[in-house]
């Protein structure tokens, strides 16, 4: 199984303390070694790192430990492949475009007999069943709305219609943002935590460093932090219900 | 007006020495600074790259230079602004997918008046000419071949068409690949050269660096460089004619 990252926030933040932790799970304190990726949004834009390397040993996470990118949205990925070969076309997050946005997309488990039929607006590059999944999403909800995003409720409410489609194919553990909200859909293990004012002090599962984050924050600021195992050992992470969709935006959780 | 450069050749190569005496137009020896981006095909992966930094002073500019990344299809582009602003998502080169490949695509020049209707299958995210360009080029390529990459020769002959009608609108020096060939068109300035056996020693024009091409290579090797301005200043670069388009594959040109 691989393992998932997101950050969803209201101003730009860096994901340097987090990815930290994560990527160690890439080739060091987890087995996950089939490449990694993230994806960070800068307004409309996106900066896609992707690596068939273990995340420990690539120069490219390397890089983005050392250089704080700021973003409202991130996902992040480490593999460890089920389906598909290590190559790089198979490396998520995936990213394709629709309504004049780009939607990043990146997918933790299994799926069995899942062949939908793609009818060409969106094709796979690689042979996973994760970016299958991603093309059929995106196919539908073109196909529901037509040419234009529709509001919010909407669209989440199709988020919980299709990820519950896929999900009866197997294990969909989820995360797609288009870089105002981030979706994240858990079918078997996904944590959460909303870091606020007053920030505390934070310490790392993986490596041994801590970060206090009221020095580097202010006290409007709100972030989102979504993972497959919980990052910290001294914070309260809540953990999502089997088949359970939730929408982050602005740092914080929608309401149902 | 913006630099462009490419490398297409028989086995995957690193492009650390053309790059290098690139990126110094990117901020130093020219007036490049509105951002930067490459795009590095491996197999039918790509590794995209882009930065609103400039990029003498980008830090994944630096990255690019250390590590040598290796790949038979490569497009770069350095950027000065003349349409839209300096953002992440104006940034070339621009990726979309068609036919289950990533297609990367990057213009140097100016279009004017140029408004063709996009039908929904490729929106532009940005706001530059260019990326229009590029979304305009696959509409009407799906529409002309449907579902399924044709053979070269008619997907040459399609080129030579839209890039000659988008011309019309201004200047459209541009590279496309697929990471199969790299499509070249030229409206006012564009050199290649053919590096092959008996390999020499070039020396960069933009900074004070040489390589010894025959100890870094093998006799089979074969490694076309497309670039605005010549690179190297001991070698013969040969210019392309005004509307011409040259499809390279294999580290060579294509014969018409």
């Amino acid at each position: 199984m691989c393992q998932l990252l997101g950050m969803n926030c209201n101003i730009p933040t860096d994901i340097v303390f987090s990815f930290t932790g994560f990527a160690t799970r890439g080739g060091r304190t987890d087995e996950h070694k089939d490449g990694w990726g993230i994806a960070f949004f800068e307004g409309k834009g996106v900066r896609h790192f992707v690596d068939h390397q273990p995340a420990m040993s690539s120069p490219v996470a390397d890089l983005i430990k050392r250089f704080p990118i700021k973003s409202k949205n991130v996902i992040a990925h480490i593999r460890k492949a089920t389906q598909g070969q290590v190559t790089l076309e198979n490396c998520h997050p995936f990213v394709r475009e629709c309504w004049g946005r780009y939607w990043v997309f990146a997918h933790n488990g299994d799926l069995k007999n899942f062949a939908p039929l793609l009818d060409g607006a969106y094709h796979t590059v690689g042979t996973t069943d994760s970016e299958l999944a991603f093309c059929y999403l995106l196919q539908q909800m073109r196909r529901r709305f037509g040419d234009t995003q529709p509001p919010m409720r909407e669209l989440r409410a199709f988020m919980r219609e299709i990820t519950a489609e896929i999900a009866q194919y197997g294990s969909f553990n989820m995360m797609l943002s288009n870089g105002e909200a981030l979706f994240a859909h858990c079918s078997t293990k996904l944590h959460y935590i909303v870091r606020q004012y007053p920030f505390a002090t934070a310490t790392l599962a993986d490596e041994e460093v801590a970060v206090d984050f009221s020095e580097v924050t202010t006290p409007q600021d709100k972030v989102a932090v979504i993972v497959t195992e919980p990052l910290t050992t001294n914070e309260s992470w809540t953990q999502f219900a089997p088949g359970e969709l939730k929408v982050f935006a602005d740092g914080d959780l929608l309401p149902d």
